[in-house]
This record gives structure tokens, C-alpha cells and sequence, in this order.
């Protein structure tokens, strides 16, 4: 029986290449540049009519300038289990188009990879997941689980309106977990997962001096903006990495031992990656798990800009007046984004004595699921049997991003599982995206496998 | 006899007003607007030509490329000593010409001043010097000593040709002293002289990480140029305003007796100062004479200007692959710009281990005159006669400037006489740029009093 299902949806995939390409294409083809504002309801009403023809109950989640949500459902009221997917259907604008070697819209193959704007972000993803459902339903399997999807058209502008109609649709959207479609695959080929992410808050702290720029002979006499942010930005965070606001890593998580189980096996050599990058060596003195523990399990006080007086060729000789610097703090879990604002606006304030301005962004929470969760433990089963290898499993990604809100806001800690290219040959953002075939159709499977497998029904 | 002198040449001046204030208002009708090479060839014409109508032999010094230098004599064989005396009769350009209340190029009388581009700033100064000798020779009053004139056409773009005109007539231009005439007398009323000032050399220090930016998620990895030059720059200089090159200030110039009792003299107040500048307080603890010395005989080194990442509107979550600062270093005799910029780059070098660039420009060293000196003497003596207040004497000033060169090449130390209109009013480079009809013909007076009294004639 489990066999059967497994031979059936691998049967399907492999027997329908044809056409379950040429539906990606199809989607591929309608603009959804959603930056500019350009064929996002088109896009739109064709993935609400596909899901409908799968079998999938959808529904358009509207709000006020806003491009809409689908949203989708495929039910079983004798399921325990609700799963929920997350993918974006907007892409990116595809300008550099004289970089392109093909039409950014009329997506091609060539050495067995489409080549198209969303190809693989998120488009080609996405289609994945619903793909998965059409190889079951059209075999008459049915799902072990109640199904969600999540599919929303503002990601690449930031998703303005993800938390708003996350909250405004909190029941519909209600889950045990999420699963987030929108990465790749590992380099090396393996497949590849994350289970967690870190949080993030964007500050930035301008210091005001003299009402305007003055003549650099008073430098003695005139407090300079850009000496006290240099001066003030060496409290915050020392040569050694380490942010020196009292009790600031009080409650960072420490990697448990299946998180550095997990660590053992992702590839990473650090003169490679140094390589990549152009630098001389990675900030860590450490190599493999200890480095990566670093980058994963660490908070960052990072400066992204600095900004004060004369910029342009040449000199001027002033004491300028004003300096800012921007920076991103990340948080780990259990890192309270709330609290560590607190304490850096504090620590900001008590160590300067001149008029300072302290601007804080929204912050999103960190988030971990842990190694030990069923849904973890099915994914990696998973991806073992339609990859045939270990899946390069990530505790966290560096980065944030939205996925927090999944835990915040329903409760469904998300995890990301990677459906497309590697980040690497994605070309994600630039000219020529593309996915290989064996990634989308992989995908399918891997989808498919998922939705059995976390509703009890092995497929192996 | 020497009564006969001054009462000469202020009969002359006050019984000529008409023709001095006419002759000035012709000139300042001429635009010269070096930086956008408007009339500069017409204006240094009609300069020369009024110094010969004078009686002083000029000479059109020229350079490809350049605007002409017009150089002018009045020779006394007998004569033991030589005085130089700069001006510039470029000016600054008009705009926003909407803000002046009259026509920048056709001066008007309001209220007792006169109204033009370039009235104080230096057209006005330089016309006092030579209406001087005016007032002299119309009388058939005899120089007692040479005097030179080296008028450029560039000081307000920076003077990229004065060290070269300089150093090509080196021999013609040699002199005792050098009277610079291109600043105005004290707010205050009192007439305002400086005997010296600081050197300057600007520096640009960039650091390069990697060889782009890189998403901040990858901050534990990244060397982040904007940290980096945060780091290294609170090394150069700490919050106690103390550069921290070893040996820095070894060879600083304390002031002398003299200079402090002439600093005693130089009105100043803190709470006002700071007023102006919108600042809680200045700098130093201190207020009055100890305040002027971290003033005047501290060298500096002050950032201009910080440049790294994204400094746009919002957020960008990277780590930026490049930083750099502006600063400018200011000199006090006896430092040698020369030994500093070895000891600022080895330091900068030493004291970071990553992608560093360091590029020096030209430097401008210090230069002091004595209170002693017999030209300094003469001139205080001049001024408490001319305008019946005692001057208020600077040590030094606390910009630089290319006066350092007079000392330098010619072997004839510069000190600045103020002729024109006090700073705070003058709106040098500003709209409604002025000069008063009395600082104008005090100025005549006070140049002419000065050529008679350092030739050893006392006009008293």
C-alpha cells in the first residue's frame, strides 16, 4: 500500500514531465513584478484557477492596496495534522534585460534547466507544492493531512501586508507547522533544510552636533558628530565581536546536542568560503561546527551604513554637524527583540551626553524548531528517499525574515525546506534565473512524500 | 613733518570719499568669478591699470592654464626693507542670486555700507591697499620702504597655482614680511590682526573587506569595513580629544609670555561662542585665555566626513566591503607636517592588519611670527592710532592656508591685517555681501600708516 502510493506519485511525475513543465511555464509567463505594480491579478486568478482545478478549495484574500493572498485548502476532517506552505507568486523586476540570454518571460530549457524570471524565485517552488497535491489526487490518494497554502504576492517588496493578513485570517490559517518553499537546494546537490531563522531590528542612531557644518579650525571647540559616533559605536560592540550591553546574551540559546549533530554534517570549509567572498579569512579563529555555531547561535550588532559630513572628491574642512550610522541587530532564540531594544536604547542614551536620536525598526522574533520535532524527522526521511542523500540540515538560517510571525501570530513554527536551485547557480534576483528540471520535479516528489509521510502514511 | 604725513593722508581720504568709494564700486562691477572663469581677464586689466595710474609698476605674471598674478612695485632705492602685500581680486560666484537684495555686480550704498560680491571678500581689502599708496603718492609723500603687491585670481579656487607662481618668481617677490589682507577687523569694532596660523594636511583613510557587500546574515564571518574603521579610528584620537600617535606632540609650540598676554586681550566667552553654534558647551573645561590656547596651539585631527554601506532612505542588511573617513590634521609650530604624516600612516598601517588605503594630500605647514617682531609692533602701533582701540591680536589663527608658502619660499613670514568687514556680518560667500564706507577708508588709512611707520617714519 505505502510502496504503491510512492510508485504511483514517482510514476505520475516521471510519466507527466511534459505537462507538469509546461504548466510552470505557463505561470512562469505572466508578469507578477509586483515592485511595479505589473500583472499581479492576471497571475494571480491563473494560480487561484489551477489550485481550483487540482481539487484545492481556494479562496482571495483581499485588504486595501494590497495584491491579494491565495489562499488554499485541501481538507480531511478525519486528519489530527494541519500543515500550512508559504510561497510568494510575485517575482523581481528582471532589468538588466540586455543581460539576459533569453526572454525573462517566455521561459526556456537549455542543459535541462528553465531559464525565467521566478524560475526558482518563487515560482517554480510554489508550483512544486501544488503539483505534489496533483500527483496524489489525480491518483486518488488521499491526504493523511488537513492542507494550507499560503501564497501571497508582496515578498519581494517586503511583505508589507504579510502580518496584517496573517492576523486578520488567524483561524483560516491555523497549523500545526509551516513549511516555507522558498530556497534551494544545497550546492553539493544534497537537499536541504533549515529549522529556524534569527530575529532582526533595524536601528538607526544620528548624533546631532553644532546647528551646522562649522569651519574645521574650531575642531577644538566644537563637538564633532562623526568623532562621538565612532566614539559611541566602540561601546556598543568591541574588536572581538562582542556586544557590550550589560546582559545582552542572558537568554541566547545554546545549540543542543542534536543541533551540533546537525552541524557535523553540513559542509563547510572556511578557506572556501573565504575564497568566495574575497577576504582574507572568516572573523572566527574556529573551523567547521565551532565556526558555524558562530554564525548561527551568536547575535550581530552590524553596521550597514555610516553616514556624516563631506562625502563627495576632495576635502572640506569641516566639523560636520551631524553623523548617523544604520545597523541590524539579530537576535537568537530566546533573545526577546522587545527587551534587547530596550536595552540598546538605554545603552545608547546613558553613554552619550549630547543630543542623540535612536530610530528603531520594526523587529521580528527569532524562531527554532526543534531537531527532535515529527516534522523534522519526516522531512529528513523524506528527502532522504526521493534524493537519495542526507539532507545538509541548517538548526537556523543566518538570516531572518517574516517566518517568525508563523509562530508568533498561529503558532506553527515554520521550518524552510528547499525546493529550488542552489542559491549558488539560482541566479535569484539576476539575469538568467533558473531551476533545473530535476529540482522542480524533485520537488513535486519530495512535496508529495511530505504531505504522506507527516500524516502518519509512510510512503517507503 | 610726521604730523604732516597723517594729517596728508586723512585730509586726502576724507576729502576724497567720493572718488575712493567710486573707484572701488568700478572695480567691483567687474565679475570675476574664478570658478566659473567669468570676466577674469577684464578685472585683472583694469586692476593693472589703476596701479600704474597710481604710480606702482606692475607686471602681469602668467601660467598656462592659469589666471593671471598681477604683480605691482613702488621701489625706494634707499630703502632698507621690503613688505609684500597678497590680496585676490577673484570672488565667489553670486548664488542664490535671488537672496541679495540688490544686483551683486552693481554695489549700492544701504545704510552706510556697501553692497556687492566680493565687497570685503577680498576686493574691498585689496582696493585699500593700493588707494593707500594712492593717498601717499598724490601727496607726494615718499615710500620709506619697497613695497610689493602679489594679487591672484584663484583664491577661491583653492590657489592651485600660488605655490608655482611663487616659486617662478621667487626672487621678485622677495621681502621682509608679508601682510596678508584678506580678513576683516572684530566684531567688537576693534581693529584685528593674526600673527601666524596652523598647517594643514587632509587625509583619507578607506578599508576594503570583502570584495562586495554581503548580506548581513553572514555578519559573524564578514570583516565589516564600517566596524573596522570605527575601531581603528578610536585608536587614532580618544574622547579626551588626545591624538594617541606616540611622540604626536613632541615637538608642539607652547605659547610664549607675549602670546599669552595677547590672548588676554582677544575677547571671548564661551556661553556666547556656544550660542552662536548651537552647542551645550564647547569642548574644553576651561573659558578665557586657557580656552584660546587648546584653540589656537593644539594640533587637530578632525573627521570631515564618514562614507560606508547603504545610507539611503530605510535599511539594508549588509555588511559593508568598504569604509572610509575624511579627516583633516591641523599643525602647530614646530610640528613638521612631513615627520606627522609618516607617524599618522605607519600608526594607521600598524594598528590594522586588513585592506587599509591611505591617501595623504598636501600638506601646508605652520607658521608663526613673534609678537615681538618690529612689522607686528608697527602694525598694533597703527591700528590703536588709525582707529583708536587697541587691536585684538590673535597668536595665531586657527584655520591654515597657504600663507605658510610666504614663509616658506620667500623667507618672509605672513601676518594677516584685518581690513574689511567684521566676519560675523560681512556674508562672505553669502548674499548681501558687504563692507562699511568706514572700514574702507580706515583701511586706506591704516595700510598707509603702516607702509610710512615700518619704513621708520612715524606718522604720529
Amino acid at each position: 500500500m505505502v510502496d504503491r502510493i510512492k510508485n504511483s506519485v514517482e510514476q505520475y511525475v516521471d510519466g507527466n514531465q511534459k505537462q507538469l513543465i509546461e504548466s510552470l511555464k505557463q505561470f512562469l509567463r505572466l508578469k507578477s513584478i509586483s515592485t511595479q505594480s505589473i500583472g499581479m491579478e492576471e497571475c494571480a486568478d491563473f494560480l487561484k484557477e489551477t489550485m481550483d482545478d487540482i481539487g484545492i478549495e481556494t479562496k482571495m484574500l483581499r485588504k486595501d492596496g494590497a495584491f491579494p493572498v491565495i489562499y488554499g485548502e485541501v481538507k480531511n476532517p478525519s486528519a489530527t495534522k494541519t500543515l500550512l506552505i508559504y510561497g510568494h507568486y510575485d517575482v523581481q523586476p528582471p532589468e538588466p534585460i540586455e543581460l539576459w540570454d533569453s526572454d525573462p518571460f517566455d521561459p526556456v530549457i537549455r542543459d535541462g534547466k528553465i531559464y525565467a524570471r521566478g524560475a526558482t524565485d518563487d515560482k517554480g517552488n510554489l508550483w512544486a507544492t501544488i503539483m505534489a497535491v496533483k500527483s496524489l489526487l489525480e491518483n486518488n490518494i488521499e491526504l493523511p493531512i488537513n492542507l494550507k497554502f499560503f501564497f501571497e504576492g508582496e515578498e519581494e517588496i517586503g511583505s508589507p501586508n504579510f502580518k496584517a493578513y496573517m492576523l486578520e485570517n488567524k483561524d483560516l490559517l491555523a497549523a500545526d507547522y509551516t513549511i516555507l518553499c522558498d530556497r534551494g537546494i544545497h550546492e553539493s546537490g544534497r537537499p536541504q533544510m533549515y529549522l529556524g531563522h534569527k530575529g532582526i531590528m533595524n536601528i538607526e542612531i544620528t548624533i546631532k552636533g553644532a546647528h551646522r557644518d562649522v569651519h574645521s579650525g574650531q575642531a577644538p571647540f566644537i563637538p564633532n558628530a562623526a568623532w562621538d559616533l565612532v566614539w559611541l559605536l566602540n561601546k556598543l560592540k568591541n574588536e572581538n565581536d562582542e556586544i557590550l550591553i550589560p546582559g545582552y546574551y542572558d537568554h541566547v540559546l545554546q545549540p543542543s546536542e542534536e543541533d551540533l549533530e546537525l552541524l557535523q554534517k553540513v559542509p563547510f570549509d572556511k578557506k572556501e568560503y573565504s575564497e568566495i567572498y574575497g577576504i582574507k579569512d572568516i572573523i572566527p579563529k574556529s573551523d567547521g561546527v565551532d565556526a558555524l555555531v558562530a554564525l548561527l547561535f551568536k547575535p550581530t550588532a552590524t553596521i550597514n551604513g555610516l553616514t556624516s559630513g563631506y562625502q563627495e572628491a576632495g576635502n572640506k574642512t569641516i566639523v560636520p554637524c551631524q553623523a548617523s550610522a544604520k545597523l541590524d541587530f539579530r537576535f537568537v532564540k530566546d533573545q526577546d527583540p522587545e527587551v534587547c531594544a530596550e536595552k540598546i536604547k538605554e545603552f545608547l542614551n546613558n553613554h552619550y551626553d549630547g543630543v542623540i536620536e535612536v530610530k528603531m525598526g520594526d523587529h521580528r522574533k527569532p524562531s527554532k524548531v526543534s531537531p527532535k520535532a515529527e516534522i523534522v524527522q519526516v522531512v529528513i526521511e523524506c528527502s532522504k528517499d526521493v534524493y537519495g542523500e542526507d539532507p545538509v540540515v541548517w538548526p537556523m538560517l543566518d538570516g531572518a525574515g517574516p517566518m517568525g510571525l508563523f509562530e508568533e501570530i498561529l503558532n506553527a513554527p515554520a521550518i524552510i525546506v528547499g525546493l529550488g536551485a542552489p542559491f549558488a547557480f539560482a541566479n535569484t534576483h539576476a539575469p538568467n534565473e533558473n531551476i533545473s528540471v530535476d529540482n522542480y520535479l524533485s520537488g513535486i516528489k519530495l512535496m508529495a512524500s511530505i504531505y504522506q509521510k507527516y500524516g502518519g502514511k509512510d510512503i517507503e
